[in-house]
């Protein structure tokens, strides 16, 4: 269709000025005159947060009721693709009943740190991982003609002096980490709107960033939507327009409507610039209502249950010591923590959902067991302790065959608007586990919380149940897992450290003024861990199930491969436990030898599965040249070295079980100029140069002056690494005379020439 | 004396070119028609390695004997000032006696990595350190009338690929770290001359950087003597010249002058630029001629004993379980190990000296037991373990009551030329080591090394003693300490860790291709591992005595300061033991709060002082701004944020026994701009524009388009995070319409007009 987009010739500038930027917080602007219609967009990666009418103010809480499923954190964690594109069509179908055209998420910022106040927005430390799970999440929900804004276009990885500071990211780094993670959610997912974000990427604010707007998003990556700013992320707005930013949110009042007339007076910006916005954002408006659903309506219900499905598929078992879960059923079980009754189901900011319906934990729990008792042990609202509650938590958890104590990070710990600046739980909480765990030597901890904490009670507690911030049917889900109703199979999507200075970004987070460097590069999450050699509380990939699995026969379908070339690898995965369950496979590539900095595993696929006891099934991978690759930044272009790879398939980034090695040869020729301070050894050593240099060089006699014999016997090893280490000019000196310059301009000429 | 200077004016500009070279490998050329006499230079910080004359070949080991004390990393380990002033000293009676001009040495790059091949020769990870104990062995050379070349200036931080590879390092980091190690040991000391290094520092190559070589070393620190080259480090001579760099080494056989005179000739060198450099080096002529000892001899046999007594004191105790050092007189003692009968006393390359005689291990333990056996262990040439050596030291080991094992690094491990890239000793000798520990409880392993290396098996032993290249008198000196007639009190001047990954340059060492980036920036060794919270094996500055200290009673003698004030700090020190020993106080700073980010601690004093048993002795420092200050890139001066600062001594970097903090208030107002994207929260906690800011805002209402009761009840931590974030030409946006453009730029001129 492309009703809306035909009447651009018929609209005067200050019109399709006007389109450029909203009409409201919440609208595009429409044009009456030309029966163009003003569609809504609504915040909301987990659920949509639509603003009662005439609403323009920043009041996060009071939103039309919504499904509220887990946060992305929730989402990522249970690897599962499909599922995450059921969430997403779910989010459509609610979009379609609220006549809402564009939900404005998923968000595929990679967690640099734990710190990110916004983190439980975002999916993981991992681009592969993230870009899948975007990607999915945008075609769920545009499978109901309903649009996403994949956010925030780029580097937008804290929330401290958010609007000002300025990411310096290498480019490798911010191609193979940064970048990464929007790549395949643009190529695979094609969200109708991308939201750029509000930080400066290397100098430039994203909002007015021709590179990442236009020469990575629209020419390298296909992408076919318009871009819209974060709200207020606009800061010159012709140079955005300029730039690849084509609509602004919210409206202006008018402001910025006006520069865009006057630079196209003036000549400095042309109109053909603001056809090509309008044309992209009418665009999109023709999409929205053609798919528009007359009458559209969702199941509540049917979605809270889906909701309790998605959250208790999230839930990651962290420690399972002597099996202490799955409770017995009708145990006497002492249910601890004020997150027990009331919940934290997500998080603070624009994503903040008012759900149809939340499920108390307790009551959930009583469901399993009548034999329940509840203690609040903290208050939320504050840090200090209350003996009295520790102590009555501690009776009722001496009482009990159990103890589960609800903890985490509360709402003021962790939202939009600031990243903490320490990981710990609150003090009462802490205190409270410890004081619970004493008496009671089956005590289960199950958390709250959007991202990483210190679990500085580890080792005193049996069990350990992460359920992040998990939506509205969190009680239900929890509850499912705790009985072994649901088996779990949730798998970290990031690492959990020790430690806060364990984290790669810790010297440089969240930067001084408003400048921030990252200078762990591509060491990010798992792969500086790794690299580093660094234990992590927990690695990223890793989560416990109530049976076991056992692999086997992984095969490459071929040993040897060109760069251009796939390779289809298989492994068999058995449920060898008695019940049924499901498991992550996941799959790393290693490059064994490498001229260049690499990590010492990277995730290049994943696939979750479901096992009846005793079930084996075959999973298999297709390998590209993307798996092996690394961004090169002198051919600016993704690269294959030739060399060993190793294959790793495994449970988590530090639990490899199989390996495999295959050879890949690169088809690109890299350029190599040789000039006066080229090194002899680089020569020596170049596949193709290597046979004429040596001729050259000998004939040349440069070592004319150099007493061989003598330095051979002194040192050899030093005599051999100077030799390499030793630009072309310097035969010049060491040859006393024999080895000339014109002589070396000559070896130049002829080395270049072959 | 100007006898030479006051000849350039006779001088025709082909003569005036040539002294810019060498005459050959180690002299500068004279100018026979104006009785200019050629001066000789000579390799060697902890020696003389002059050659023969003629030898212009790059052999190494054939040099005249000279007296071999301790490599740098010995010398710092002493932490004492003086006697590395008295090492200077003899130096330079050698070099008086050999006729040499200038000594070419101290090194004082910084050890950023352990693996950098050359790390022996450089002093320290720490830069006040390094560039103390360099000022002072200037020093002492020059007492004898004898000039220095302080080198590599700067950022030669690494081997592998040096002549070629480029340095990149951030400004603060350049010169908190690289040139702070150079800054006071060329204000101090003055040494004649400068030696460039061969890299590239930010893109300029160190012989062709006006920045280091003229704007650092010239215009800010006074330098007075001349530059030289490396040898071979010159790329294009003319650059080079006009940059800084008066003296080209070797000789270029005449090509680099020809291209001297012909950019004078063709107007692209002014004549003046030779002049002065021809200057600066005659200068240093005559210096040298006027300083010249005529039949100056040294005593070899006092430089031999000498060098024992700095070796002694320059060996670090680093592990005595239960007391098993000292060795009791005359105890049955199996002497393990190759480097007992061939000692390792100092490194490969150009600093390689060929000494006057060299103490055999196993001779100077006879000295002290009579009962003592001696089995090799080990082959040092290879790494292949020969069965039948360890099971004889086995044996041996087994029928004494101690065993001493000497092991370390033999020479092919680490040289100047290339880097090592493990941490690693040679198999046969790990092997050895821990064979022996399993049948001898009372081991001790004595190490020969360069540089830290992991200690895979120091739990099986009971005493490790770090001796380092400990020069020809190493064997008596470890004799000494072994048996307790010196105490040991040398302290490391490097973090050994736990293992190479722990390293802050790892992920950055030794770069990719021609670029290496100094991405830890300013935490380089201690900084790093105190920051992290990562446990080093060894902490910088550590080191165990056979006797205790005690301290007490540190004292400030103000509690605040200006930043242009002094402080002085007291602390008592007294020797709590039964035996004379020496201990080394370490002074540490510490910027409690701060907007940039600092290393929890750096050292700022340090005082070696000797205490008979039950002696109390009262140490002094005095702390300038520079002890409190960072370097601030905006002012591109040293810096003092007002606040509180802890001042911390100890015995090590890890080992903080007092404490006292102090107030230090700014003297410097540092610039302020403030436009349309400065944070309102900036403009709110400036201390002299919040009050009219606050004014301002309040004045022209700009949140006025805001619900702000509805705000805060929400989320009170997220709305005021946002606004402090918030840059002010969002308010424009948020305000919706209340606020305009026009009123925005009223308010920044008004601000800046504050």
């Amino acid at each position: 269709m492309q009703e809306y987009v035909d009447k651009i010739k018929d609209m005067k500038l200050e019109e399709k000025a006007g389109l450029c930027s909203g009409l409201d917080f919440w609208h595009l602007k429409g044009i009456e005159r030309l029966d163009i219609p003003s569609i809504m967009v609504t915040d909301g990666p987990h659920g949509l947060r639509k603003q009662a009418e005439g609403a323009d103010h920043l009041g996060i809480y009071d939103s039309v009721p919504a499904t509220c499923f887990p946060s992305a954190v929730g989402l990522a964690s249970t690897w599962d693709k499909e599922l995450i594109y059921q969430v997403g069509a779910a989010l459509g179908e609610e979009a379609q009943a609220e006549e809402v055209a564009v939900l404005l998420g998923p968000g595929a910022n990679i967690k640099r740190s734990p710190l990110c106040g916004r983190n439980f927005e975002y999916f993981s430390e991992d681009p592969y991982l993230s870009s899948e799970m975007a990607a999915n999440h945008i075609n769920g929900v545009q499978s109901q003609g309903v649009g996403t804004s994949l956010k925030h276009f780029a580097a937008n990885n804290q929330e401290h002096r958010r609007m000002s500071t300025d990411a310096i990211i290498d480019e490798r780094t911010l191609r193979e980490i940064y970048l990464a993670s929007f790549e395949q959610a643009v190529k695979k997912g094609q969200p109708w709107t991308v939201m750029c974000a509000y930080n400066k990427v290397n100098g430039e604010y994203a909002a007015e960033n021709h590179k990442l707007l236009t020469e990575v998003l629209r020419d390298e990556w296909g992408f076919e939507g318009f871009v819209v700013s974060d709200w207020g992320a606009v800061n010159e707005r012709v140079d955005g327009l300029e730039s690849g930013l084509e609509l602004e949110m919210p409206s202006s009042n008018g402001v910025n409507d006006k520069k865009i007339i006057e630079a196209v007076q003036n000549g400095e910006l042309k109109e053909e610039t603001v056809d090509i916005a309008v044309e992209r954002i009418l665009n999109i408006v023709d999409k929205a209502i053609s798919n528009k659903k007359e009458n559209a309506h969702y199941d509540k219900e049917a979605h809270h249950l889906f909701a309790r499905k998605v959250a208790a598929e999230g839930i990651v078992l962290l420690k399972n010591e002597q099996n202490v879960l799955p409770l017995t059923k009708d145990a006497n079980i002492a249910v601890i923590g004020s997150f027990a009754d009331k919940p934290r189901i997500q998080g603070g900011g624009s994503s903040h959902i008012n759900p149809t319906k939340v499920d108390r934990v307790i009551d959930e729990v009583n469901m399993y067991s009548s034999a329940t008792t509840f203690e609040e042990g903290y208050d939320v609202e504050t840090d200090k302790v209350d003996d009295y509650k520790v102590i009555k938590a501690q009776k009722a958890a001496k009482n009990a065959e159990f103890a589960v104590v609800f903890a985490g990070l509360p709402d003021r710990y962790e939202s939009e608007g600031y990243d903490r600046d320490h990981l710990q739980i609150p003090e009462n909480q802490r205190l409270l586990i410890e004081a619970v765990a004493e008496v009671q030597p089956n005590t289960v901890v199950v958390l709250s919380n959007g991202a990483p904490i210190e679990m500085p009670w580890l080792e005193n507690v049996k069990g350990v149940v992460e359920s992040y911030l998990g939506g509205q049917a969190f009680g239900g889900a929890v509850a499912d897992v705790l009985f072994g109703k649901v088996n779990p199979s949730g798998r970290l999507a990031e690492t959990f450290p020790e430690k806060l200075s364990d984290n790669p970004s810790f010297l440089n987070f969240p930067g001084e003024g408003d400048k921030v460097e990252y200078k762990e590069g591509i060491f990010v999450g798992y792969r500086y861990y790794d690299t580093k050699e660094l234990k992590p509380l927990f690695p990223f990939g890793y989560g416990l199930s109530y049976t076991t699995f056992d692999y086997s026969e992984l095969k490459v379908n071929k040993k040897e491969i060109a760069d251009n070339d796939n390779v289809e690898v298989s492994v068999k995965v058995k449920n060898t436990g008695t019940i049924a369950g499901k498991e992550v496979v996941q799959l790393y590539v290693n490059d064994v030898e490498s001229t260049v900095n690499r990590p010492l595993k990277e995730l290049k696929g994943f696939e979750k599965i479901y096992l009846e006891p005793g079930e084996e099934k075959t999973v298999t991978f297709l390998l590209d040249k993307r798996a092996f690759a690394y961004y090169n930044v002198e051919i600016s272009d993704w690269h294959v070295e030739t060399g060993d790879f190793n294959i790793m398939v495994g449970t988590s980034s530090q639990e490899i079980l199989l390996e495999e090695t295959i050879k890949v040869a690169s088809t690109v020729e890299l350029p190599f100029t040789i000039h006066r301070n080229t090194l002899v050894g680089d020569l020596l050593n170049h596949p193709k140069l290597a046979p004429v240099a040596k001729e050259l060089l000998l004939k040349n006699n440069p070592f004319g002056g150099m007493d061989e014999s003598e330095g051979e016997n002194d040192a050899p090893e030093m005599m051999e690494a100077m030799m390499q280490n030793m630009p072309l000019r310097a035969m010049v000196n060491f040859s006393m005379g024999a080895f000339t310059n014109e002589m070396l301009e000559q070896v130049i000429k002829d080395l270049n020439n072959v």
